[in-house]
C-alpha cells in the first residue's frame, strides 16, 4: 500500500505539494492517516514533465522524509503536470526499479494497492506482457506488471479502456487460481496532457481517492488561504488522502470510477473491469 | 529519540532479539509503543563480540525493517554479547557515521535521547573532547560526541563516573547558554566484559528502559514458552521498551539510575551528574 | 564483467583473500589487471558457509572498496567455503537483487561474463525456467538466470551437467536468433559441501579462471611466507585473476573445464555444453 | 582527488558536458586520464543555479557512472552556470555530506586536492571557523572545511582573496606542525554571478585545471562540430582535465593562477597565499 498524488495546472515547483501543505505528501510516508499501517518508507517517487519531451524521473528506495535530493529538485524544477508516489513495500524488495511512477516514453503511472496472492500468478501475467515492453520492465512489483498489462491492452490509445481490460484479465487469472477479490487499484496515469485517475478494487473494501474542488469555489470557501489563490480554475490535486483538512476542498471518487482530468471539462464515468477481447 | 537493546548472557543469534519477539526491536523500528512519534527509520546498527578482540559494526542509513543483510547477519554470527539500536533522527542526516552503536577499540556506545538545543553547544562540546580522540568522530549526532565526551572523562577506567561526569559537563555547559533541561539519555555502553546500562534526564520527563527479570524466575512464570526456557541464569536483557508484554519479565529501571550487567552479581546504583574537576 | 573467487579448505575469516593480499579482490574491484576495463564497481557480495544450514549472503549494491560493513563481516565470521564477487554490470541496474551470490536454499552461485544480446532473448530464457523456481528470480541480470536455468535442468543432482545443459540451452537459444558467440562464463557454484567451478564461452575469447596449487608444494615455493604456511593440504582457492603474483602459485583452468574442489581428491573434466533432452 | 567542472554562458542542459562529450565528466568518473589512479568512484554532486535565489544541489555517494537519476536531473533542467564534481575519496567515508559541491546560501564550492597529512592539523583547522559557520559543517572532508576557512576569511567580499588567506593559513598550520607541502588544490567557487577557478599547490607538483578558449575561435577552428557552434561567445567552460580532445579548444592555466569567469572581460591573475591579518 502506499500514497500518490498527480498534479494538473499551471506550472508549479513540486514542493508546494510535497512538502508544504499541513498533511503532504512527505508528512503521509511518515504517517498517513487512511492506512492500517501509517507508514510509507520503502521508498519513492517524483515523475514531472517539463523541459523535454519524455518526463523526468527521479526515484529512491530511501525513505522520502529524510532524502536532501528530493527537496532539492522538488524546489528547482516546475511542471504543469507531476506525479509523486511514497511506497510501502507488500513484500518486494526496497529498490530503485521497484519504485514509482513507472514509465514508457512519454507515459507515467503510479499505483496503490496489490495483487492478492501476487506470487502465485506472477509468472502467468509476465508472460502475458507484449514481448515488445517485456524489456522495459526492470522490477519485480505488481505495480509495474499492472502498468505494462495496461500498455500491453491499448494504454496509450485507450487509457481508460486498456486500465478496465487489465483489470478485467488480472481478475480473470486469479480467479482461475482461486484467488479472492484479486485487484485493490488507486491508478495515476498521464501522457503529460491529460491525468487519468482510477479507484477500483476487485472486493468491496476499497482504497480511497480524493480530487480536489474547483479552484474558484475553494478560493471562496478560504478566502484567507493565500496558497489556495494563486490555483488557476484549471488546477486538479489528485490524492490517496487529503493534503490538508479543508471541508469542502476534497471530493471522494467513488469506488469504481474513473476520472480524466485535461484541459476544458474533466470527465468521470464508471470504471468496469472486462476480459480484453482473445484472452 | 531512538530504540535499542542490549544483550548479556550465553551466546545466540542476534535474530533471536531482532526479528522473533512479537514486539522486537525491527517491529519497534516501524511502530513503537512507548514513544511520541513511533518510527525509528532513519538507520540502525548491530555491534557483536564475536572472533575478534574487537566487536563487530554493522551500520546502516536504510531503515532496519527491509534490509536484507541485517537478517543474515543476525542470524549468522553468534554473541554473548550484543548492543543493537534503530534511529529516529533529531535532525542530523540519515548516514552510516550517524548510526549507532559507535566504537572505540573494545568499547560500544548506543544512546537514545538528545542534547536540548544541540547547535547552540555542538561547537563548545566538540572543543571539549580529547585531542587524541578526536578523529575518532566521524558523525555529527549529539550521540556519538556524548560517547567521546565519555571517553575524555574516563569511560575506559571508570564507566559510570565518567557517564555522571560526561552529563554533568554537558548539563553544565547548556545551562551556561540558558538551555532548558539540556539531557535526555538512555545509555548503552560495553567493553565486552560488562553492559553499562543508565537512565537519565535533566528534567522530568525521562525516556524509559528495561531490564529483564532473572531468568529463572521468568522460566517459572512462563514455564509454556520455549524460547525463554533457553536462556541461562545469567542472561540480562536491556531494553528501551519491552519485546514481548508478559506481566514480570521486565523491570522498569527507575529515572536516575546505573545498571551493571555482569558476571557474578549485577550491580544497580544512583545516577548523579557531576561537573569534571578541573573544568 | 566481474571478478570472483571461492575457498575451500579450513575455516578461516574471509577477509585473508579479500582484503590482505597485494592483488585482493578488493583491489581487483577498483583496478583489476585481466580486463579490457579494470573496475568492478557496480556492487559486490559475499555469500558463506556458517552456523546455519543455509549460507549467509551479504550484497550491496556499492563499491566493494568503500563498503565498511563488508570489512566488518569478512573479519567477524569464519567459513570453510565461501564465494566473493565484484560486479561490472554489463547494463542492468546497480542493485542488490542483481549482486551475486545467488541462493536458493544451500545453493550459492556466481558469475563472470554475460549472455550476448541479453535483451533478445531475455524473455525466451526466462520463460523456459521451471515455475516453481520462479519466484526466486529478484533481479535482472542474465547471471541470475542462468543460475535458475541450471537449477531447472538439475543443477542440484548433477551440477557439472546441468551447467552443460544450461549453456547448451542458451546457446541454442540464441543462435536461433541468429546471436554469434552466444556465451561467455566462468561460474563457481556450491552445496556448502563441494565447490563447483567452470571455465568456459562459445567463442574463442574465454575469460580467465585460476585455482590455487597444492598447498604443499606453495609452502615449499614460498617457505618464507607466513600466511601461505597455515593453509592446509586440503585447501584451494578458484580466482577470476590472481590473488597474488607468485610463480607456482596458481594453474590456470583450460578453456572447456570443469573442476570439482571437494574432501579427498578433486576432480577436473572437459565442460561440454549439451542441449537438454525434450528442448 | 577528483575531478570537476564548472559552465559560465546561456543556459544549457548539464547533460550536455556530464554525458555528451567523448571524455565527459562520468567517463572521467570510470577513467580519468590525468590521474594517478583514474578512479572518481567515491560519489558525486551537481550544483546548479535556476529558478530559485539558492542553487540546487544533488549529490549521492553513489558512483556517477551508474546513477540515473543524475541523469534525469542533468537533462531536466537548464542552467547558465554550474558546477559538477566526482569524488575519489582520500580517507573519509563516501557518504552524501562528504560530496561536493558544498553550498553556503547562493555559494557553491568544489575541489580537488587534500590537505597533507590532514588528520594532524583537522581539529585546529576547524577550531578556525567562524563560530557562525560552525554547524554548517555537515560532513568530514578537508574539502568542506577548506570552503568554511575560506567563508570565515572573507570568501563572500572577497573571493580570491579570501582563497589566498585560507591557502596561506593551512600551509602555516601545516607547517607548524612540520607538514610538507601541505596544500594540494585546484578549487571552483560561485556566486551565481560569477565563476571563481584557481589552481595551486605548495609544492612542485600541481593539479591540472584548464578553461575553455573563447567561443569564437574554438567554433573557427572546428567549424563542422555542431555541439561546439551553439555556445555563445560569453562561454567559458572549466575543467580538471579536457572534456574532448581537440587542440586549441583548452588552455592550461599555469599553477598559482586565480581566473574570474564573469560578464564582459574575465580576469587572470596571481595566486598568492598569504596568512591572514591577526593569526
Amino acid at each position: 500500500m502506499c500514497r500518490w498524488l498527480g498534479y494538473f495546472g499551471e506550472p508549479i515547483r513540486p514542493e508546494e505539494l510535497l512538502y508544504v501543505p499541513e498533511h503532504s505528501l512527505i508528512v503521509q510516508s511518515q504517517r498517513s492517516e487512511q492506512m492500517a499501517h501509517p507508514l510509507n518508507g520503502d521508498g519513492f517517487g517524483l515523475g514531472w514533465y517539463g523541459l523535454r519531451d519524455e518526463p523526468g524521473v527521479y526515484r529512491s528506495p530511501s525513505p522520502a522524509w529524510s532524502d536532501r535530493n528530493l527537496r532539492e529538485i522538488s524546489a528547482q524544477v516546475e511542471s504543469p503536470l507531476f506525479l509523486a508516489h511514497v511506497r510501502a513495500s507488500t513484500g518486494t524488495p526496497s529498490q530503485q526499479t521497484n519504485c514509482h511512477p513507472f514509465r514508457l516514453g512519454r507515459w507515467l503511472f503510479v499505483h496503490n494497492g496489490f495483487i492478492n496472492e501476487y506470487q502465485r500468478v506472477h509468472r502467468e501475467l509476465l508472460l502475458a506482457v507484449d514481448p515488445e515492453l517485456f524489456d522495459n520492465i526492470e522490477g519485480t512489483t505488481d505495480s509495474e506488471l499492472l502498468f505494462h498489462l495496461a500498455l500491453t491492452f491499448g494504454l496509450r490509445d485507450d487509457p481508460v479502456g486498456a486500465l478496465e481490460r487489465m483489470a478485467g484479465f488480472v481478475e480473470q487469472t486469479c480467479e482461475r487460481q482461486g484467488i479472492d477479490t484479486p485487484l485493490q487499484m488507486s491508478v495515476g496515469v498521464s501522457d503529460g496532457e491529460r491525468l487519468w485517475a482510477v479507484r477500483y478494487a476487485s472486493g468491496p473494501e476499497v482504497n480511497t481517492l480524493y480530487v480536489s474542488a474547483e479552484a474558484h469555489s475553494v478560493r471562496e470557501l478560504y478566502p484567507d488561504r493565500e496558497r489556495l489563490q494563486h490555483f488557476s480554475d484549471e488546477t486538479r490535486i489528485v490524492v490517496s488522502e487529503p493534503l490538508v483538512n479543508l471541508p469542502g476542498v476534497w471530493h471522494e471518487l467513488a469506488p469504481g470510477t474513473a476520472l480524466v482530468v485535461q484541459g476544458g471539462q474533466d470527465e468521470m464515468r464508471p470504471f468496469a473491469p472486462r476480459v480484453p477481447a482473445g484472452v
